[in-house]
């Protein structure tokens, strides 16, 4: 069911200069899970360009729409977001890249669809197409060189669904299968085992001559400090007391040897 | 005083194959105001594909440094993080996009310098390369079709450091009260002084018989990554590598021992 939101969620390039930018978005489109793209008038299309830029989402390509208006690519819309990288003469409600996100998912869950529309490579949207959105989206560029490439701003805004996405799905946003990987040995250490481990510390600094407790300096409250902030997992522990415990043995030695002399 | 903070990330490219992706990535961090770039032994460039697809960003390529090794490249860092599509045998710290932006905000609030490493267009970073790295970035992608464009991918973690730079900015006084506890040896460490750091380990459990190079096991992966996650102060590390220090003479003595026998 939940994919069913992403394919509610259109993308929608206006008047696309290079082919290679209808291929790159295509690509960051797939990359995030959304499939359904609107070509309004493009100027090069099919192109070779594209299938090369889109790198393996051929099948979006393939299943473009190509439109001849504005209006026609927005058919079916009910929430209508337009990219915009530069101030307006005539203020409207500005949204940040997250916030069409949520705006977007929210609109979904009210059985809507939403267009997120994209502008010419140098020239963005007109104002008139402006006008047709409910919302204008910024993406936070520096002022000084603000203009992004288009697959990028694709990138950006579809990156966005998908966190949104992932969050409202209750998904982790990180391949935590790695982290949640249920070993035992993957387990956090506990209090105890911890206490345990400073012990055998404290002992084998004694012993190789780093740790006088007559005179301790802050050191075992420095190492704690540091070994306690690590989250060590029950197998990092094995590992630590494995080389303490081999530490000991090589500092007999240096004992035996001195009684030697 | 805000945009020192952005010129302590910097992002690193993995031997990348096409000049196009440069430019893409060089673009993107305009956009982004980072200024930064390091590349490791880029396959071609400089290359007027470059040139073309950064799109402005020339001030970016042209101030590249150019390496040979990621080593070389991560110099001066106290946080590297990488980016990686796959699942990787030994699970890794591992951040979304959004968390790799607030802990590299944080790591150069207290004085340190971040890497964003990428790795090859088709291949991505190695298993070495990766260890390097304290952190593993993976961009939520559909898993179907997980591999993003380079350039969208630098876009994608460098839109999330100016969204929160931007969050940042607009509270300054928890900014300066981070940056002002400047004592040296809070310092995090760099990159280069936990290699070193590795390094001395290393020698150190050969020498104390823990380890057998030829039957790695994991062992030197493991410790890295307890390490590498618990940003280690300068101070702190200093005490590790006494420690080590101290061991090895304890081991010399057991290796005199020995002989004595």
């Amino acid at each position: 069911m939940g994919l069913l939101v992403l394919e509610k969620i259109r993308v929608v390039l206006v008047n696309t200069s290079h082919p290679g930018n209808i291929g790159g978005a295509a690509r960051a489109m797939k990359n995030m899970g959304l499939s359904r793209l609107v070509l309004v008038d493009p100027q090069d299309f099919p192109s070779s360009e594209a299938v090369a830029r889109a790198s393996g989402a051929v099948d979006i390509l393939d299943g473009a729409h190509i439109v001849g208006s504005l209006e026609e690519a927005l058919v079916g819309c009910s929430l209508v977001l337009g990219t915009s990288a530069r101030d307006r003469h005539i203020p409207w409600p500005l949204l940040d890249p997250r916030e069409c996100a949520t705006t977007s998912l929210q609109q979904v869950a009210q059985g809507g669809e939403v267009a997120l529309v994209f502008g010419r490579e140098y020239a963005g949207l007109t104002n008139e197409e402006l006008q047709r959105c409910q919302f204008h989206v910024h993406i936070p560029s520096d002022p000084e060189f603000s203009s992004l490439n288009l697959a990028t701003a694709v990138q950006v805004l579809t990156y966005e669904v998908r966190m949104a996405w992932l969050a409202q799905q209750g998904q982790p946003t990180k391949m935590s299968k790695l982290e949640t990987n249920g070993e035992q040995a993957s387990l956090p250490v506990t209090a105890d085992e911890l206490e345990l481990f400073y012990g055998h510390l404290e002992s084998t600094l004694v012993q190789i001559g780093f740790h006088d407790p007559s005179n301790p300096r802050h050191l075992m409250s420095r190492l704690r400090r540091l070994y306690g902030r690590s989250n060590i997992s029950k197998l990092e522990m094995n590992i630590l007391r494995g080389i303490l415990t081999e530490t000991q043995k090589a500092a007999r030695g240096e004992a035996h040897k001195r009684r030697d002399v």
